[in-house]
């Protein structure tokens, strides 16, 4: 990246710092608009969403970005020092001449269950807070302070779990904040920020941010990616985040195409053409037929197998690479009938030609029988 | 692969061991002779290829195959053991009724240099061994020992040093054993067997195998993986190597579904339609169109500009994805005869709207100068 700083007229910018100047030529690289939006920029306190946000109030006072700005910040009540980081966060803003607007989540702290259960309901109620936020502020742009660092992490957590190329795409920098919002999510440091940089411009601009301890918690499994596995590889690859991150960005490119040509191949699998039409999520999906996906390359089959799940159940939680290559089987089995099971009750069945997906009833579990 | 090998018929095989049972199936399901054909083996020594091998003289004695076994043994000469070595495979093969064809390598030791580069002389030596051996012994197929294991420390040996999904894919279990030659290299323990089932399997028909102590030596990058970062991924997923086998097999179809593509690509980029000719590796590849490229998705263009390359050159040997990402940026760039250069003296130039493609003169440099 600093090359592409370095390649900058500097005169057009004398003042600004090297890490505004380079959040500046992401945030035009990405498209987004330079003036008349109000921004609302998630704000932990820690170095990332701090550097983050003083990077917009630097362009913003310098006169580069004429955008409003409003701090988000969810105090998730998990820690004894939350309440002390959301005054602190507001605080700060307010110093700088910014509005907060502070959420309080409602996690029930379970220490005996699952930590990483606990960080993705965390993760849930900041996203709802944020979409509550940027409606409330008429905002169609919500930002997160995810760094090069922070992908890492994600291929890595990704590639322990299991994934395909999707997967290990990591996080992109531009998505839906939610499932048919027009709010976006966007990420303007993952492609060039090390976390390095974010604290020596927090440094940089005398800023003391603030230390979750929840970030040093190694019962969470990215926490050990951060602190053990990471600076592991870092002994074989010195710049092993930037090649992870350009291994994600391959990958998700990878995905792009394929998916395009999986949708292509749904629509053809599709007796009548009838996918095509179905924009309403109401309209339940036509069955597929077998031989025409088992005419397509694996890959491709593997990810229009995936869509049609998504467009009929509406979201692919929970649905695992096994799932997938369970109906895969299904297409190669010669006995009909025969039933794949999915998430969330749901089965794929193979009749006379066809793959149909459909609804089990839900058998509601008490605690007891997990 | 245990539901594999229980879902057969024991009856029809009643007397052969589970190892032995898992290597039919395999070979079987790479649809590979059962019979009238030579096999050269590659044995070391090791537990796994000593495993192979006995799992191969199992099924022939048990006749569940009728093939001929010709063991091959490369001594590197570069341990003090590995004369013992060579004498102790060909004992045990006689033993067994075989032949053992041996070769001695004149491999440089130079420990001063690279490590890593030493393993790459002794891998090529080896395999131009058992190409000639093929060739002696009129077989087409070349077997050797990679398990499950091999497969993942490769997917993180090219994840280390950075890779898109072909690097990802790993080791296939079946492919050319040289560019043009009919001689194929298979590996039937790839996809199945971990180096603890090669180890059981040995101990179980009492060989005491060999420890090659340079499976020992953490100057080697390979053996690092293996003993350092492995294990500590198998702390986050205790079957971290069957999930990284899996993810390769799954990066594998996605990079054959896109090299497909971009055939057609390269097909449709090619002015007159001249590639398809060219079966001729003498033929001078025509330009490329650069308007047709930038058209198609970057995961198709990019491995397009990968294989007019490689079929240019011959090889892709030293080609490394910033390379790509190179001539990748020419297509957008607007200026023309702008210039990228390539590994081994090519270069591609950008041309009144064509990419072209050609060999710089090569200055041979003393080896003072590297």
């Amino acid at each position: 990246m600093k090359t592409r700083a370095t390649g900058r007229k500097r005169s057009s910018s004398p003042s600004l710092t090297s890490f505004a100047r380079q959040l500046l030529a992401e945030w035009k690289e990405l498209g987004l608009p330079l003036a008349d939006e109000t921004l609302v920029i998630a704000v932990s306190g820690g170095a990332d969403s701090t550097a983050l946000f003083l990077g917009f109030d630097e362009l913003t006072k310098k006169e580069k970005l004429r955008l409003n700005l409003i701090v988000a910040h969810l105090d998730h009540g998990l820690r004894e020092a939350s309440k002390k980081d959301a005054r602190w966060v507001s605080q700060f803003a307010k110093e700088l001449g910014y509005d907060t607007m502070t959420g309080r989540a409602k996690l029930e702290k379970t220490p005996k269950r699952a930590t990483n259960n606990l960080e993705q309901a965390a993760r849930k109620a900041r996203y709802e807070f944020l979409l509550r936020t940027a409606k409330k502020k008429h905002s169609t742009l919500v930002l997160t302070a995810h760094t090069l660092d922070d992908q890492a992490e994600t291929v890595m957590m990704r590639l322990l779990r299991g994934s395909a190329a999707e997967g290990l795409s990591g996080t992109q920098p531009i998505r839906q904040l939610a499932p048919g919002s027009t709010v976006k999510l966007v990420r303007p440091l993952l492609s060039w920020a090390r976390r390095s940089d974010t604290e020596s411009y927090c440094a940089g601009r005398q800023i003391d941010f603030r230390v979750d301890e929840m970030n040093e918690d190694e019962s969470f499994s990215r926490v050990r990616v951060r602190k053990q596995l990471l600076p592991l590889m870092k002994s074989f690859n010195n710049r092993i985040v930037e090649t992870l991150s350009r291994t994600a960005t391959l990958l998700s490119e990878d995905a792009t195409a394929l998916t395009d040509e999986a949708r292509r191949l749904l629509e053809l699998a599709t007796p009548n053409s009838q996918a095509t039409s179905g924009n309403n999520s109401e309209t339940k999906l036509p069955s597929l037929n077998v031989d025409v996906l088992l005419k397509a390359p694996a890959a491709v089959r593997r990810r229009a197998l995936r869509e049609w799940i998504l467009r009929t159940r509406g979201d692919l939680k929970r649905l695992e690479m096994v799932h997938l290559l369970a109906v895969e089987k299904l297409l190669s089995g010669e006995r009909g009938g025969r039933v794949a099971e999915l998430p969330a009750g749901m089965k794929v069945t193979r009749k006379r030609g066809l793959l149909e997906l459909s609804a089990k009833k839900r058998v509601e579990k008490g605690p007891g029988d997990a």
